[in-house]
Parts: C-alpha cells; sequence; structure tokens
C-alpha cells in the first residue's frame, strides 16, 4: 500500500492506493467521525464491492443508497434521494457518507456531504480508473445542469480517499480508457517524465500490469495533490487541471450526458486545445503528434460528435465556468507539461481549431 | 445610517441600518464584483423595490429571477429556477446575487450564491424585520426538505448587508409581529438589558416608532455578530441562537409551512423552552412569567396548533441538527438573558413540558 497526503493545513488527508484495501476497517474507520455511515453507490458497483464496503463500517449503524449509473443522472433529484435516505434514517450532523464508485457517485456524494446540514464527513473510494486518478482528490464536489456540466456544487474536500486497485479488474475496457484520458492529461499540463513514461508503458496500463497501474495512479494522484495543495479553491493554476474540459464540456453536454464517456469527452478536448496551442505557436508540431499519438494508442476519441457546429462550441464553451467578464479562458500548452490558463488568443485561431474538428 | 461589523476575519463584513438606503449605489456597488448582478425577489416584494434595487446597479449587467412567496417554497426546485435564470444568461464566477426580501429570499438566493459554480459573492437586502434581526446575518443559508427545515445548505457569508428600515413601511402587522419574536430572543438568550429594554418599549416599536426600531434592528444585529464572530460554523456557542428552533420547526413542518410564519413558530418553541427550563428548577417562575407576558403582548401564538400530539413533537425534533449520537439537545435557559445548548434534562421533564402544551 502507498499512502500519499493532500496538504491543506486543517484539511489535509491521505490517500490509501492499493489492493485489497476495500473492506478493511482499521484503515477507513478512523476517517468515519460518528456512529452513522451511509454508503452511497450505483447499481453497476453495488452489487459488485458494496458488501465488503459495508464490512469495514463495522460495529456503526452503515446504511446505503444506491443510485442509476450514469453522468446524465448527476442531478438535483438524484441528489435529494440522498437526502431522504439521510432523513428518513434521522442521520445527524457527525455522520459520515461514504461515496463508492465512479466520479459521479463522487462527486454528488461529496456534494450531499457539504450540503447536508450544512456539512458532514465524507470519504471517497473510488472504484474507476478516473475517480482514482481525478476526480476523487482534490474536493470539487457538484451536479450537473440541464445547461450546464458541475454548475452547481461546493468546495469540500473528505476525510480520506481509498483508491482498491483491485477494484479496476471488474473495469470494462472503455471504462478503462476514459480514465488514461485523465492520466494523460498529468503528463500534458505538468509532468512531463511521466509523458514519456506514459508512452514507454501505455500497453501495461491498459493490459492492467499491477504494477503499472499501481504507479500511473500513484504518481496522477501526486501530481494533482501538488496542485490543489496549492490552490484549493481555483484562485488561478488548479484551472490548469481542466485541460480539455472546455472542449469536452461541450461535447458532453450536447450529447446530454448520455453517449460520451467524461474521459473520452476530455480526451477529444485535449486533442483541440492542443492543436490551438500549435496554432498559437506554442506547441511544437512534434509535440502535437506525440500528444495525439499517445491518445490515439489509448482507444480514446479523437474527434467531437460529427453533428457539432463551431457555433455550437462556442455557445456551450461561453458557459465555462472560466469565463471572465465574457472571455472564455482556456488551458493551453506552451510546451509538452507546461500548461497555462489564458484568454489570450486570437478569435479566429480558436475558429480554425474549430473549423479543423467540427465536420 | 448606522454601521456594524461581523468580525470574521477575511469573511468580514458591514451591515448598513438606516433609512433610504435601497436606492444608493455608493453605498452597495463596492460589494458587488464583476459585472453581473442578478437581483432574487419574489411576487410580494418585487413590485414594491425592485426598481429601487435595479437602480442602485447601474451601470452593471442586472437581471432578475422572481420566486413564487411562502416558506413552502423554500426547495430546491425552487433554487433551481435562480440556476436556470443565471446560466441562461451566462452569470460567470465572478458574477454578484442580491437577496431583496424576506428570510426565504434570503435563504435560498445565498445557498444558490454558495453553490453556483461552487461560490460566488452575494448581498443581503433584507425587506422584513425578521430577516434585518436575524436571518440576512450570520452567513447560514439552505433550503428545506419534506422531512425537516434548513436540512439542505451551506455557511456562506454576504459581502454585506443592507437593512433599509423603509421598507418595513410596507410590512403586514403579523409579519412585524413574527419579526419581534427573534428580537425578543436575543434577549431572552443573552443580553437580559436588551430584554428590559423591550418591555418598556415593545409598545414603540409594534407601533412602527422609527427610532425605536432601529435601536432593536441595530441591538439585534450587534447580539447576533457577537456570536456569529465567536462561532461561525456552530462549533458551540451559536446554537443558543436556536432558542425555541427546535420545538419551532417541529411545528413548521407538522404545518407543511403553510400556515405558520417562522417568527410566530418560534415564539411558541421559546415559551415551551422557557417552561422546560423553569420545570428544571433553572428558570425562576418570575423570569418564565415575564417571557411569557412580553411575547403575549407581542401578539404572538402561545400554543403550537391543537392537531399536534407529545409523539409527533418528539418525532420532528429527533430530526434536529443539533441531535448528537441520538440525544435531542435543546438551547434552555439557565436564567433570563443566559441561554445553554444541553441534552442534560430528564425525559420525563421534556415530556412534562410537551404534555402541558398539546391539547
Amino acid at each position: 500500500m502507498q499512502t500519499l497526503n493532500v496538504d491543506l493545513g486543517t484539511r489535509s488527508y491521505p490517500i490509501f492506493i492499493g489492493s485489497g484495501l476495500l473492506g478493511r476497517p482499521e484503515l477507513v474507520q478512523p476517517y468515519a467521525p460518528g456512529k452513522q455511515v451511509m454508503i452511497v453507490s450505483n447499481e453497476t458497483v453495488a452489487p459488485l464491492y458494496l458488501e465488503r464496503a459495508t464490512q469495514a463500517f463495522a460495529g456503526k449503524e452503515c446504511r446505503h443508497v444506491i443510485l442509476p449509473d450514469g453522468e446524465k443522472y448527476k442531478t438535483l433529484d438524484t441528489l435529494n434521494l440522498i437526502f431522504d435516505a439521510l432523513l428518513t434514517h434521522n442521520f445527524s450532523r457527525n455522520c459520515t457518507l461514504v461515496a463508492l464508485g465512479g466520479g459521479v457517485v463522487g462527486d454528488i456524494t461529496g456534494y450531499a456531504a457539504a450540503s447536508y446540514q450544512r456539512g458532514v464527513a465524507f470519504i471517497q473510494i473510488p472504484t474507476t480508473l478516473l475517480s482514482q486518478v481525478d476526480s476523487s482528490v482534490g474536493g470539487k464536489t457538484g451536479v450537473n445542469h440541464a445547461l450546464g456540466k458541475n454548475m452547481i456544487g461546493a468546495f469540500h474536500q473528505p476525510t480520506c480517499v481509498i483508491a482498491d486497485t483491485g477494484s479496476l479488474n471488474t473495469l470494462d475496457d472503455r471504462q478503462l480508457r476514459a480514465g488514461v484520458a485523465e492520466v494523460i492529461k498529468y503528463g500534458l499540463i505538468s509532468d512531463p517524465e511521466f509523458f514519456a513514461w506514459l508512452e514507454q508503458h501505455l500497453d501495461e496500463v491498459l493490459a492492467r500490469d499491477p504494477a503499472a497501474l499501481a504507479y500511473a495512479i500513484a504518481r496522477s494522484c501526486q501530481d494533482k495533490a501538488d496542485v490543489v495543495g496549492a490552490d484549493e479553491r481555483e484562485g488561478g493554476l488548479r484551472a490548469i487541471l481542466n485541460l480539455g474540459h472546455t472542449f469536452g464540456h461541450a461535447i458532453e453536454t450536447a450529447t446530454h450526458y448520455e453517449t460520451w464517456l467524461h474521459g473520452e469527452a476530455v480526451a477529444t478536448g485535449m486533442l483541440m486545445a492542443a492543436d490551438l496551442s500549435q496554432r498559437l505557436g506554442w506547441l511544437s508540431t512534434d509535440a502535437l503528434q506525440r500528444a495525439q499519438q499517445l491518445i490515439a494508442r489509448a482507444g480514446l476519441p479523437l474527434r467531437p460528435p460529427t453533428e457539432m457546429t463551431r457555433v455550437q462550441f462556442l455557445q456551450l464553451m461561453a458557459r465555462d465556468k472560466k469565463v471572465l467578464d465574457g472571455a472564455i479562458r482556456l488551458v493551453l500548452l506552451k510546451g509538452l507539461g507546461q500548461a497555462i490558463v489564458t484568454a489570450d488568443y486570437a478569435a479566429s485561431q480558436l475558429q480554425a481549431t474549430l473549423d479543423a474538428y467540427c465536420a
């Protein structure tokens, strides 16, 4: 087992990474204050892991609520199902919520914990690669609105993150590849050495080699913890973690969160951001090609849905949370491993990228 | 104009109290970062004050959303109307929300501000006595759930509070009296001198004498600011502000937020808390009678709805946010002006109080 630390003063917490961590009471119980625990999972994950997760809270009043599976259910209505369960069982302000599942379960459970009685404790037990390397760390929680992704939420840090790499064995290939998109992201934004490692070891990661997976997860979490520790509430730097997300959220919103996985949309979005960076003269053609090749090798989509137009992209991107006084700020690359957040690009160059990617 | 300060470090903010403050741009604009302002009001208040409030934000993109009026609309569904408006107009993370109305508008707008894009600025412009003396100060925001009041929310401080005493001229008598309940509360929990002042000057307050009203509002806000400054997130002391609220929330929930005003339920709840305090030997019979007489003179209800039973009270009180490991903690009085939070009372004494107040 590896232990990393997210350094946030009084809100610091550990990330435990290893195989078989799911059912270990001595690992998790110190991070669950109070006597009441509500495990939130979904209909896909619960049959696989709910029983073991419940064992970890032996001795407490441990209940659960099972949500429908999928990004399209990351809504205020689904959030209310968690509040229903908490209130039906008279859960008090010193209870603990546990998110057992992927990014959607983690985001919605974290927001429920931020909001229930104005804030209770929660533990992240991410069961997908994407949630283990990205969404479970850093305290961003929330739900989607029909008019934009992650528009409603809170910063609320977990008390610990338990990344059981054993749970990835039941993940289907498409979900694994979607997680690899966020792994590649860390190489692109801040860690060129990791990017080079991925070029060497991507096939092992995709083949679920335990050592390669554990390394990729720990390195990704460390990269993310470093950024979050420096800028918890996204005053500036933290926004680089959104490489590809402004384009990607537009794709997810346009397709109603139904057909594209988040990681897939981010992969295509990263390619579009890299393309724009290259047009601006910031990223070399060679670096652009390396990014394209790695994402292609991961089996991720290289173009947005054919029905999306340039105008639609611009409309949806105008609702991004990074928009400042009307300007669409984007995460772009000044080189491999060197992301910046900027609105300092010519509109014509963004249009050229959109034209190149829209049929 | 009087200016008080709520002292919360980097989250400190001023409370401006006076007549005619509503439409003064130079007063309010320093507290509205960004170019976009969304005024949230309700169908009762908007016809009276929306135009003047809008004038205060001249030069900005100022839009509004009008909610239905009433505690029963303090729900996630109504909250979503605010998000709809913000996203429809592409409001960015550096926008400002303005709550123009009573406690319901303030609570729901504050929670929208806490949650929109994970947190934006907001200004409180309370237009009822109750919201001017209580709910607009201190950063408690939220909505109700069918199973309990204020169960979903956040701590989110405003950038300033503008209490225009002129707006009380349009308040109906019943609403004014409901606000007086919270004014009396400050006397009971921490300010015996103010309680004695109210015994002398209640008739002037009820007759809306401007000087008496301004004094009562400023003294109430100062009392509240002192408590909130010492315990922003209700680790302990702050809970005394909930005198009468555990009983009162049970009444509001039982009557579906339709027939009792919040201040009315709090008034009856304070009487029940005082009754229990007297049974425990903590409050003298004389002090109990003084509390009863003042609340009666204010024209507030002295008993819960006749259909409520002891069992129903206990069930609803078990969902209170102050419940800790199954014990119902109550705010009780060790004397006039001396509130404590405690679960250290005999269940039989609570039952005696409930029996005395339930038909």
